[in-house]
């Protein structure tokens, strides 16, 4: 199977919505009056990102799922994305639960693929997405204005909030690496977290007009909740305490099976509900003036969020526990070339 | 250095054009009234699309020369780009080589770098691109219109012309794998079009209103053009001997001196010329009623274009030599699964 052909059998379907897609030189996108384009690219690398032996299906989900999780954080619906592609060898059973995986995500958001690449070379994923958001009115030099969700509006006295549960996905990768066992049922339940996430479009286009910061979290909530107060210029205090008990999965940790002695339950939900990636839920924040329309938009979006602290003018992030003594703030952000 | 140090060294610069650049979740570009985004992407693999010591400087140069190339080929003016780059470890000497030739060619068509990604992994650069073109009149059904030059517009009885000259890049590409020997002037001309190509971006520009068809000649003249009489439904007939003559470098060729018994400089000629890729010059066709316009354009872009051929229906491509007599034509696309 060449090149062309491969293209042609996985990769290229119709694409109502765009004005060129798949075939030429460029992709043509039509932005409609008074939206502005909002872009993001993720790269994943086999034996980084996944293991060489994952289900290619969920390897589509998820390559897709990763950028459009972007696209939820600053508010954007989706409109399009192209795929550029190293694969060792054009294998059909591979490629056809591959693009199986990624078209069922990117027709549940009406996603069209329009352009790409594909060559030989170790695996490696790159989806660059697009989605649409509102301009706003210029600001007073005549820069244009934006209504995406930015990591920089969050304000001294801001609401902090989580979308759904934190930590089962680096629980599910803590099994796979060895470090813990699980019961089967907990097993599948964090496996399909980890491998499955479902990006949070519907609640990032709800929180538009109500939240005054957004991220999603990625690299971990101690990680991307810093960008915000670091874009922002401001700090926080979380409730620990409070926090790992509205949004970890309590009842997974506790049947963990440590496979090495230095092992403690309660470490292991901190550190993966804190510092764990890969949930690709979303840390925001809102005026407390804000609280119903928050709540409205959880509703309206059927996504659970959750409050879990206030920013604050003093800088850096401050973890307290339940009787609001300070707690030490371990938890690193995953770095790429730190890790 | 860690990642965010990497890239707020190396790859964070103002982008006064874009309303977000590098740094929130997703960049965010406005699109000017009546026009519409070309977008195009292509990944660039360590060992299969340059050698692993390649000059980080050129390297950068050309991934980001090669999606230029593509905004060219459909006339758009480039406004931003997105960079995913995975690296085996984050070298400083490396990054910044790379980041200044990347930066040069940016600079030089006033193309943001406004957001990315970077992981450890096997070195792939994978650059995404954003253009302008002129939105047309929408389509009898209500579809928008584009004033991009697409691959399907070619008309049976347009001239056939390319850019500058072909076979260079691919002539450099045969010393580099020890087929042949050149003299070191040669090799230092054709090693800087195989490394530091040019984006005919004011060529694309100048020929929006005037070319039928256009592509970039990226993986071969037979093979690009193939992609123009495919999707146009078309055939072609090229004067393969006239087009030898004024669209090679001969002198570099007729110096080239085997390293193999089985060879022969004008086969090697004809094969550089008609199917080696890198080039990244343009193939496009116009009306024979539009020759003096494809030449003022030609011109006011200081990029010299000849005409080689005649689009006809019989679909196909066919060789003629200088007695218009059919020539075989067995000159291969590149193919990154079939080669």
């Amino acid at each position: 199977m060449g090149e062309f052909e491969l293209i042609r059998r996985f990769f290229t379907r119709p694409t109502p919505k765009a004005v060129v897609g798949v075939g030429d030189d460029c992709a043509v996108l039509q932005v409609a009056p008074g939206m502005q384009m909002a872009i993001s690219t993720d790269m994943l690398v086999a034996g980084r990102h996944f293991f060489h032996d994952v289900d290619p299906r969920s390897l589509g989900h998820k390559a897709l799922a990763v950028n459009l999780s972007d696209l939820a954080a600053c508010g954007a619906r989706p409109m399009a994305f192209t795929l550029a592609l190293a694969l060792p060898e054009a294998n059909p059973a591979w490629l056809q639960a591959f693009s199986e995986g990624l078209w069922a995500l990117a027709d549940s958001h009406g996603c069209e693929l329009v352009g790409g690449d594909t060559t030989q070379g170790p695996l490696t994923i790159n989806i660059t997405v697009f989605g649409e958001v509102p301009a706003s009115q210029p600001g007073p030099t005549g820069q244009p204005g934006t209504q995406a969700l930015l990591r920089s509006g969050a304000r001294v006295g801001d609401d902090i909030y989580v979308s759904g549960h934190l930590g089962d996905a680096r629980l599910a990768l803590e099994e796979r690496l060895g470090h813990i066992e699980l019961p089967p049922e907990v097993r599948a339940a964090v496996s399909r977290r980890l491998d499955w996430p479902t990006p949070r479009i519907a609640l990032g286009l709800a929180l538009r007009a109500v939240a005054s910061a957004a991220a999603d979290i990625s690299d971990g909530l101690v990680g991307d909740l810093g960008h915000i107060l670091d874009q922002s210029g401001v700090g926080a205090t979380i409730n620990a305490s409070l926090a790992i008990e509205l949004i970890a999965s309590k009842s997974y940790f506790t049947r963990a099976e440590a496979q090495f002695d230095q092992y403690n339950s309660e470490q292991l939900m901190r550190r993966c509900v804190f510092s764990g990636g890969d949930d690709y839920e979303l840390v925001f924040t809102a005026s407390p003036h804000r609280r119903s329309a928050v709540l409205a938009a959880s509703a309206a979006a059927a996504t659970p969020v959750t409050r879990i602290g206030q920013i604050e003018r003093a800088p850096g992030l401050r973890l307290i526990d339940a009787n609001a003594q300070p707690m030490t703030n371990t938890f690193a952000s995953f770095d790429h070339f730190a890790n």
